[in-house]
């Protein structure tokens, strides 16, 4: 297929017009490649690595959620300049998708867990600059906390940390992707007690504690591989597109 | 002494009028309890558990490097209510000291741990907010990163994470306590070989890597344990006031 | 009634959330106090005298058109910490109306006057912030400023200030409860004789004689007293609860 | 003496340079007519019947401490239009000083009152948009508040409001000229027992008795009739100009 | 005709109401002069030169593309000065309309340049502050870019300048009135092969060479001519009144 | 020489730390490649063609006036992703100076041109975002406006484009490389004959005459080619590298 039709179609697809001026990471075409795409490699993160893999594994697009630009301008130095020349160097594409490839309601991260989970009855929560990126239900029957998080660890593949502020027992679930800790009053608000998220922070230890919720921390990198690859999946669907998952896990 | 004595001398210790406008955690007294002050307590974090447990203690003063405010009125509902009305109840004085107590030459968290590791030719390190709150020197020999972590964990007492991304010894060394995962860059900058730091974050994890600079993440309660001890003897020191630490790691 | 449920319908009768952003004054339950109401009183500001006065006539929660913050963290000192104390001693609930209870098309400051006065062909008028929160309309009569003037002396009880820059008598009348002199040039441009609002500004003096209206200034506190009284009426219409107003001029 | 010459020295004598971006004000020269200036008028506000009693009293420059900008552009239309039409057909010269007229040490506002009640020990005091304009100290002898008020009334002839929220015998003052009823905590903090300025706001009504201030209003107009006329008796004093105070008083 | 009343016209005909906040050039009455509007001239900017001019032609309303204020407040001083004394001297009012003029539908400088270049398909391009004010289509039949350029220059009378950065033939134009080097990398998204602009930038020459786009630049002045005498025009339709077209280009 | 050295000699002797905030202009650095420079090559632009052309005469680097950022970040698309694979495919090193290099007492676009010019007696003159960055001065000798403009005509070989606003001979003369025409006004409150500055605008043209200043447009290219030549030079006096300038006039 061609890039620009490819770009459209994915553009369209995550609808990103409307993140427009609320999302600073700059979704979309980031670095300009080949002007057909064969083949598509999805990543997580966009690194020296990400990409040298991507164009070692004969991609002509690399799908991620974490692109190069976060608002502002980045002279081409040091790793910047490592990536932008890797990518360059081999005709690579680059294509980013963040908080419209959390909150997609088909192949977003947070739709992909609650599925998962089988979470019932959902209803939007989790709000990031303005826009509400995440999910939150009912499972489909009560648990104790530990079942829970080792549910959610064979889900990912890696150990919880799981702070037990709230009820033994988990019922309501609040599910965002990444970093969510900051959400832990909205999910108090919301009567969850329980709140699904990724990297854990400092500055809200103690609001688990004190707002009375439970928070299973399944890692950033963790709950965020799964946008990238229903997304490239959905695009193998569309357009025949062979892909491959590029996994470089960062503990966090 | 008198809670305005007090409040004068840390005011003008700290050179609280130096951080006005940069320093978002309106360091100073958050709360006003007793006239008099006859027993200090020392927190790194500001939570219900913490002020019962100065109140609990006979303390007329908490003193914390996290007070309760970060930019914005809170109403005074759920947990923020019920610090306020333990502290009030008990008329306990809360005294937060911030960026102040990060950077303070004598007391501060960056200068205790540069002192414990015997830094030599230190040089300012670390912007944040226009402050410059770190510091970076020389270790007085070269060891290996393997070395250098099971000292660092020596002195907080916890396992550190560590990313090998520089030179295998470590000799060159910047040190920033609390979140300091985006300084990485600044470090290769200044020829560091491995930054010292507490919180890491998924958003840097490749920094280390792609910069080439070894980072040893020590936790960022672990690292803001310092500057409140250092700071509670030193008034003892001024004022003879009996003081103890209130330990609530939070594992981060 | 539990306080959930009332601070539920506060929020949706005074439609909380179109004003978000627009309105400083955190607009909601300011403090939490016991979680059952029984009793509601009244009053148009917040001090620790009417946080006391509330609290020993044994009402549940305090309904008030001017909270306690306005757009900045405050540290707990000072008379800020009195009022707080005050309040979470008597365990004491807060809740603030400000912009919506002006603009209220039914217990609204400036619908309540309007009422009174018998204003007909009434039509918004009165932007703050981005709301319109007064009224415009036609006398049932025409009547000499003194008449009208003396009118609105019954009404409130207190004599006016009176500046005289429009036509002899008034027919087409402006109303903006409190601080409304910067809006008499809106009133111009509306081509209304008067302007009733409550607090006069040094500022806007020459207006009322440079545009030609005529300005009674009745006062900030004399112009607000109806809104927080119709409210709290109407909870008592709707929940049954006894309620009273505590009285506490300004005389501005 | 030529415009340019004396706007010059007004610029010079006043430091203008120092309030750039602080004050909305614009000051300095605001309308520009002859080129010689014969004849001085001062006068605390511009309106238009300030500025025709100018012309009419044949002065070539209106000395103002408001003047007709604040920080927006404003159509030439309504008052606005009556204002520059008035002073472009006298050719008349408008001159205006804001902030820099409050807080000159010889002629300002502040200076001009703390000389004529004989403070003592005078050090800066009221901060407004980056810049102290008010100044404290101590009265020669110490007074009722009521004795203190009718001083206060003999120098502007205007009866004054009076919060007796402090001591009943006055001290230590504080002077700010204009709207200053927003730095009664700033008074509070310094130690002060009373705080004598201009103009009354209800929203700082309870700030006298709660931080325990007296506070003595003795006008906005009154408190800054001072300025233009020491001003205007300066540059007499140096280019020999006769002058004369317009008074136009507003009762508020 | 009353000005009230032709005022109201233009406003509501050029829909000022969808430009409020976007557009810094005040659009609507900027200078009042006589109630009752006999005569009407038109430019593209007001200068000191047009106002005199249109005084001494009898206009007692000058309608201009470019007005006196683009956001920030100026003193009466030296040319403004000069504008605004001719203007009240003579009584002259003063109507500016920019963007809403470059915009409109019907008489907008855009519109009137599409129509004579007989465009079709056309669509809206040239987003400028939020509104898009030009306008994008097909010409008729294919043409040399000198053909086009010869053709544009018999329209405005001036000499093109042209850079061909595109197609040595055009059919698919985008058309935006005055400065709009800035949106060629808007055209060459849309597919254009040809933008018609007026003022040439510097910093956008190589967008043309780099992007593909040829860029005509028929003058800032000459393809702003068509919106005020079309207004003009449209206002002696709705009222009757003679006007007259004030030429004084720039050449620029 | 290193690249590490050269840059670090150009950041000091450009004074780049003093410019932090006031230019959006990224100054210093912008694409990172070889780490050797032997060959030096400037520019005024930064285009495709530039660095193709610097790449082809074998320069290491290449030293503009405009680089590529602008305080927005670019995604590497288009015409910005040509120039990046221009540069990164040929290890060429991208160094830019905007301000510092206009304002340069040494080797800046205005010290250059007043001193081809003999001005005397020169003075700091044209603040742009809070820097002053031209200069303004005496000619040795008074000259009618057209001789001078001749004489800028050999010193650029480019035809000037003369607005006389102002006396028919030249003498106090303001100069501005680049786009200068908003600080006519400047010029006249120095009392300066004439103006001589890079690129016009039409938003401008008014001035020269309303203001009574003659202004001599050069080119915004021609005015700035001085700076970046004149470094370039520098740069082989203190190292010893040969350098050539690249000549790609825009005609504006």
């Amino acid at each position: 297929v061609s890039r620009a039709e490819l770009v459209r179609w994915l553009n369209d697809f995550l609808r990103l017009d409307t993140y427009a001026g609320a999302d600073l990471s700059m979704n979309g075409l980031q670095i300009e490649g080949t002007e057909v795409i064969r083949r598509v490699a999805a990543s997580v993160d966009t690194s020296v690595k990400t990409l040298q893999h991507a164009a070692d594994s004969g991609a002509d697009l690399l799908l991620v959620h974490h692109g190069l630009f976060w608002g502002r301008p980045l002279p081409v130095t040091g790793p910047h300049r490592d990536r932008l020349r890797v990518a360059l160097m081999a005709d690579l594409n680059l294509y980013a998708a963040h908080l419209p490839l959390d909150a997609h309601p088909e192949v977003g991260n947070n739709a992909m867990i609650a599925r998962a989970l089988s979470l019932q009855d959902v209803q939007p929560f989790g709000r990031v600059d303005g826009h509400v990126i995440g999910l939150a239900g009912e499972l489909p029957f009560e648990q104790s906390l530990q079942d829970f998080a080792d549910r959610v660890q064979k889900l990912t593949g890696e150990i919880c940390l799981v702070h037990g502020g709230g009820t033994p027992t988990v019922r309501r679930l609040g599910v965002t992707s990444g970093k969510g800790a900051d959400r832990i009053a909205e999910a108090a608000a919301l009567g969850l007690d329980t709140l699904l998220t990724g990297e854990p922070e400092h500055v809200h230890f103690n609001d688990a504690f004190e707002y009375g919720v439970n928070v299973v921390y399944a890692g950033h990198y963790e709950t965020e591989v799964f946008g990238v690859r229903a997304l490239a999946a959905r695009i193998e669907e569309e357009f025949g597109l062979p892909w491959q998952f590029l996994h470089h896990p960062t503990g966090l």
